[in-house]
């Protein structure tokens, strides 16, 4: 061959494209122009001008299937790609949906509507809602999760932290997200003391509490730690994709010798909904993306605490989390951060039954007596 | 044991501290409120009065080395967290820099002032801007490196650009950031057309083109890519860290198998630097933690280009590449998209000869030419 095609043909092409719904920021010739700049830099990365006519310019290219205003210089546009653009590997299908033009301000990502043959690659969440409740013999009120800390405790103070939530009735006790592998708690030790702890709980209780370790771990170590988990008798997984990558839950989730349900933490990421015109909207990033990548539970700030979420957003992402989604179940909203007893009417008037709740160090502040506080906390969110 | 110590100890403490630089936005109450908080949510997660005296409060908990106003409603505020806090594993030392406080609008990490067992812990760039240098033989000018693309395009006319790239001149010859495993140009056909086709020009320069395969890919197969290209004869590897997890990229340089110059590809993570009081600094991320992820080429895009990046934004990200840093050496900013013939002058005049400049479309906006655009670049980067 001496030369390029002037027409290539695109090999593999199905037809089928997805949709994504971003919102741009801007006048209407800013908007028209930012749209027709994620059709190519999400895609051939290429000068329009330049874009080999054929399959490359009619299906490789993104494609805008409208664009509106919806408030002052306020704009939406559906664009729609291929489905073989990103194919069915996860980190691919991220690029095509926010590569580069994360570098440019004024774009946001609101939704994701993606095809039938791109969800059907994905298995998304292994339990969900549903299977992770069975695995609790839980059914029928909100699912109460604690975390494990203050860092620095050593791995006995933890294990008998544990032990005083389970026999309390808590669901879940997970590490707290900071607890990896330093001397002062180390992972193995750490799991094999707490899994025990609760483990001796329920033998107590009869219930079937879970520990749930933080497999956030270099990405060579993470499956291997989650095996640690699995085999010291964890019953569920606590990792941060923001830390570890996006791709890594995926992997976990997929991994038919773990098995086991998987809550996601949303450390590190933040920026990708602190400014309001760009990144994710928080329907896609804590709700859609997570069910994505597999996660059982989406752990995110609750409005009212520490943190500057609001309520409407907190409400997107529980319909992110249980909206309709090709085969993927509905996963757990598990609002976090500052949850007190004061605030668990106004919480379940908002969040209904299908939660989890996660109560950190609200839970220390009732009485020294853990066991106490818990079992007044699972009373409350269960009347 | 029936109670928690009331001053528990740490154990494994060594005493060493690391100092992260973060900006403050706010008022002067409201900066003292954010570096307080910083101080306890990046590490025990604790409300400050129920954290245990002793060890914890006095090591574990952040410290608040400086707090002063630089500008209106603008501080520096320097932290130092115990070193045992983020311990030696990347992913809990991202979340001690940035977790948890990634979701509250108004910080903004500057600089990472890392302590020397912590920067001992990190290999970094294994090759850097002379262990690249030499394997290209150029010393004495900045190197040249485009992108294999648009996206479509099948392997052999892949192959064919790289060829005729590598015939002209060109130092390294990449695959665009968005060609990954899909049907139109499969991995490993990709792969090994294009290494085929650089060893033939190179048979004919006599000079030692790298063909660069982008190794963006599911957590399990990053590894198995980079021996696919390795063992097909690619001289480098493309990764993209904010589709992968930053520790993919350390892994990856951490790999003896592999051994191989890595170039960072920034895409999915803007949102880390679009907000000016959010995120990373540009010194931060694109500089120093591309060194710390083992990066000997960070991408960025250039001032004046299609992003928005300010002239003294992409100085700061060259002083990141090559202020000192431990025992880690300095890697080569890499700027790129929206460079032409034109501003090549400008960019010599700021960059100077420590640089890799990241050529794309632009080569093919001068001719139909290839090879004679290839030189010309290469001729007027050189003079």
């Amino acid at each position: 061959m001496t030369t390029l095609p002037s027409r290539p043909s695109v090999a593999g092409l199905s037809g089928e494209r997805f949709r994504v719904v971003y919102h741009l920021f801007g006048s209407e010739a800013e908007a028209h122009a930012k749209a027709m700049d994620i059709c190519l830099e999400q895609t051939v990365e290429f000068p329009a001008d330049l874009v080999p006519a054929g399959d490359i310019q009619d299906s490789i290219v993104g494609q805008i299937e409208s664009l509106q205003a919806i408030g002052p210089d306020h704009y939406e546009a559906i664009i729609s790609y291929a489905n073989e653009t990103g194919g069915s590997e996860f980190p691919q299908l991220l690029n095509v949906i926010f590569g580069n033009i994360s570098i440019k301000a004024g774009i946001r990502v609101i939704r994701l509507d993606l095809s039938p043959t791109l969800l059907e690659a994905y298995r998304g969440p292994r339990f969900g809602q549903q299977g992770w409740r069975d695995l609790l013999g839980v059914q029928d009120r909100p699912l109460l999760m604690t975390a494990l800390k203050p860092m620095g405790l050593s791995a006995k103070d933890l294990a008998y932290i544990a032990y005083e939530c389970a026999l309390g009735g808590l669901d879940i006790i997970k590490d707290d997200h900071g607890l990896a592998n330093q001397p002062f708690a180390p992972y193995q030790e750490r799991v094999e003391r707490c899994a025990e702890a609760v483990a001796k709980a329920n033998a107590q209780t009869g219930l079937k509490c879970q520990y749930m370790p933080n497999v956030t771990a270099p990405a060579d170590q993470i499956v291997t730690r989650a095996g640690v988990a699995k085999q010291a008798g964890a019953g569920s997984l606590l990792i941060c994709p923001g830390l570890t990558g996006f791709d890594s839950l995926r992997q976990l989730a997929d991994d038919e010798t773990i098995a086991l349900p998987i809550a996601s933490h949303p450390s590190f990421y933040g920026s990708l909904v602190t400014s309001p015109q760009n990144g994710f909207s928080h329907y896609a990033l804590y709700g859609q993306l997570q069910r994505l990548m597999g996660a059982d539970s989406s752990i995110y700030p609750n409005f009212g605490g520490r943190f500057a979420f609001s309520q409407a957003e907190c409400e997107s992402i529980v319909a992110g989390c249980h909206d309709p989604m090709g085969h993927f179940k509905p996963i757990f909203p598990t609002p976090g951060g500052g949850m007190s007893m004061a605030n668990i009417p106004q919480m379940k008037a908002v969040y209904g039954n299908q939660v989890m709740y996660l109560v950190g160090g609200g839970l220390h502040r009732h009485s020294d007596d853990l066991t106490a506080n818990a079992r007044h906390f699972i009373e409350m969110i269960a009347s």
